[in-house]
């Protein structure tokens, strides 16, 4: 896909199916929405979905219309999954408290999240977002490197506190990234044509350069290993290595987070730093880890922790609690016993060959990519040389919604279609979506 | 209570009750909870305690043994309560998603939110903790100001993202405040005499004028109206009253973080900042609001937000989930069925009756101060002119963990008893307490 004129890249991004409050005249559930919430609303359609139930990949609206999930990652194994609610439910009863106190089955949960991990990332601090997991992996960089600048890539989002948000371009509207942050390229075809991983490596060395120019010694690299709001790029498998020697060299840190591909989205592994073959210094995820219950986590060599703690506490009151590490293990548990990363890996796989015959027949889809159910596909103007189409993406999404099918945008000109649905998508599920999407296209 | 010799406040005040990894011997489960977590790890205790169960005011260790909690906030309704229990494991079990989609018990429950809050915060805006609320609120502030100073009291927590970590200079070991953060002294009568309301004011004056000398701009108050890490003071109500017209003049906002005061814990208000009879530009709060269940929020004026939202986008996957909402709505209609704003009021005035007699006969009580069931009480040493006295501090806190009684301590010095037990204290629970602490007393 080539490059359109850059526009904004968050408004693409944010703007593509979301409810527009300049040019919106809410009524009802809408209006009432806006009046309690204001300029920091966040629905999605102009015409917002009043949702009353959800069940595996399924989602029901309160007007009974059934809408096949294929953007949400919260509920990872599965809307409202019995298990993960048998297991909060029966924990909260029993003891919610904070880790002040030893609860023995929120060691259980480290364990079992540690045996998970490489083994040279000993110590888990637990939070209640991958927002909090980043800003303290953040902190935690510059205290173990004593640099202070932070690469990421170019529409990356990291999440919402002060300090993440300036090291997450998708984010910010007006303002410019600070000096300490410099990003790469999305790592696409398009801009390194086969060459990805030199052209990875390039750009890194570049922006190493770029932050050592400014005066700000390199602490991190800060990476979604599926590069989720960039667009989702998978492949080659691999290429995050050299990247990871290179910034190693330079004296920073790799963290990888894990917030979009882990817990076993990608199918070919559990992480997606995994896929790479890499070993990041600290890993951070959040979201899919408790199928909705609010945590998230930071894991670290235990040199790191130590340097950081001298200068000062770190304490989270709801991080670990109990009731998280119930609906953590039972996720867990959930994958494991549902072959959840197996299906990921086969209807994924399912997916992108129908996507990619759908392609074959539609010169409006430029590429299909992705691992496992995430998968990005591109969207461009009929014949006219690959550009990027973020009206035709809005157009399809909003006519995949008609059709009961809830889907997102992505990448620098929110061009890409984000597919991302729950890891328990069935084939028969898998195939109505195809159908459907076949059918949109046909219809804008 | 006399200054004694300044001590880190910090380390006096985590120490107190708190497990020392430089000196513990750990074994079993504090060993393996170690090796888990490293250096962050925050276990109470030198023999920390496995916890099995609670309710109520009550936790019970996996060893049989009941503790009467006068320490934790966060199960502020009572420890597992059946109804919070109840609504979330329902609303897990019928739909968890984000904000992007209407559901209309998050609206029902905003809107019950807000109908206790002054009508000029009529917007909401959903976290997972006070942390992030804070954090937000901070951005906030300058965004609405213009300005980058902080004001806050000496030994204030507000949170743990790096932003909040540095207004927090209790959070804070070696590291000194940054330049744009400048503290008041806490409203303490061993400061002020009996002029607290001229003595807060005469610093905050100052606090003013010392930012604008740093060329900061003052862009806002942030405090705890029952000022619980400072020692927990609280009258005479209305102290903070010149305090906001102050601010206010200076061009800044004044925060109200109302996490420890919030949800009817100072008894004769729903609020902390009621009691001083001020109308905040910005309320956040967390911990109570879901007695267990992750969730937090900020109030604002909405032309902040607008002004806010211009420059960059916020959202928050968890914040104001259904099932947040639901543990929510339950919270205020247990405290509103179960009358416990009034009954923090009265069994909080009996404790404090109770304890101003044990007062009356120790010399070692400096102070007993406090609104509804938040309790400060100062120690010091025996004929020693009211000097503070951490290490009495510690032994009173161990002492009545073998009595089966868990409390903590607060204040610059570290040796202020800090009491907060569930508002569903009974007054059998308030005066086994009592005797407890008379013996504790006696025994040390």
């Amino acid at each position: 896909m080539s490059t359109g004129k850059p526009t904004n890249a968050v408004r693409q991004i944010l703007d593509m199916n979301a409810f527009d409050l300049s040019t919106a005249k809410p009524e009802g559930a809408a209006a009432r929405r806006l009046s309690n919430l204001g300029a920091l609303s966040v629905l999605f359609y102009q015409d917002p979905i009043v949702m009353a139930s959800a069940s595996g990949a399924w989602m029901v609206a309160a007007d009974g219309k059934r809408y096949l999930d294929f953007y949400n990652n919260v509920p990872s194994v599965g809307h409202c999954h019995p298990r993960i609610v048998e297991a909060v439910s029966k924990q909260m009863a029993q003891l919610n408290t904070n880790m002040r106190y030893i609860v023995p089955i929120v060691d259980t949960y480290i364990e079992a999240l540690k045996a998970k991990l490489p083994s040279s990332l000993a110590n888990i601090v637990f939070t209640c977002s991958g927002s909090e997991a980043n800003d303290l992996a953040l902190r935690i960089a510059f205290s173990a490197t004593g640099g202070t600048g932070i690469i990421v890539t170019e529409t990356a989002y990291h999440g919402n506190t002060a300090t993440v948000t300036h090291a997450s371009p998708s984010a910010l509207k007006c303002l410019n990234l600070p000096s300490h942050v410099v990003t790469i390229p999305a790592p696409s075809r398009a801009l390194y044509g086969d060459d990805i991983p030199g052209g990875v490596l390039g750009s890194i060395k570049t922006a190493i350069a770029e932050l050592n120019k400014r005066g700000h010694k390199p602490a991190c690299f800060i990476v979604d290993s599926i590069f989720s709001s960039d667009g989702i790029f998978a492949d080659p498998a691999g290429f995050l290595k050299p990247v990871v020697a290179e910034v190693h060299a330079a004296g920073a840190l790799v963290i990888a987070d894990e917030v979009q591909p882990g817990f076993a989205r990608t199918g070919d592994s559990f992480w997606g730093f995994e896929r790479h073959g890499i070993v990041p210094d600290i890993v951070t995820s959040g979201k899919p880890m408790g199928n909705g219950f609010p945590m998230a986590f930071m894991a670290a060599k235990p040199s790191y922790l130590e340097t950081f703690s001298a200068s000062m506490g770190y304490f989270n009151t709801f991080g670990g609690n109990p009731v998280a590490a119930a609906a953590g293990l039972a996720v867990l548990d959930v994958i494991k016993d549902e072959n959840l990363q197996e299906n990921a890996l086969n209807i994924g796989a399912m997916l992108r060959t129908g996507l990619g015959e759908i392609a074959k027949e539609d010169e409006r889809i430029a590429e299909v990519r992705g691992a496992g159910l995430f998968i990005g596909l591109d969207l461009c103007a009929r014949g006219n040389d690959n550009r990027a189409d973020p009206l035709l993406t809005a157009k399809i999404i909003n006519n995949m919604r008609e059709r009961g099918v809830l889907i997102g945008a992505a990448g620098k000109y929110g061009a890409t279609l984000k597919l991302r649905p729950p890891l328990c998508l069935t084939n028969a599920e898998a195939s109505l979506f195809l159908d459907q999407f076949r059918s949109a296209l046909a219809a804008v």
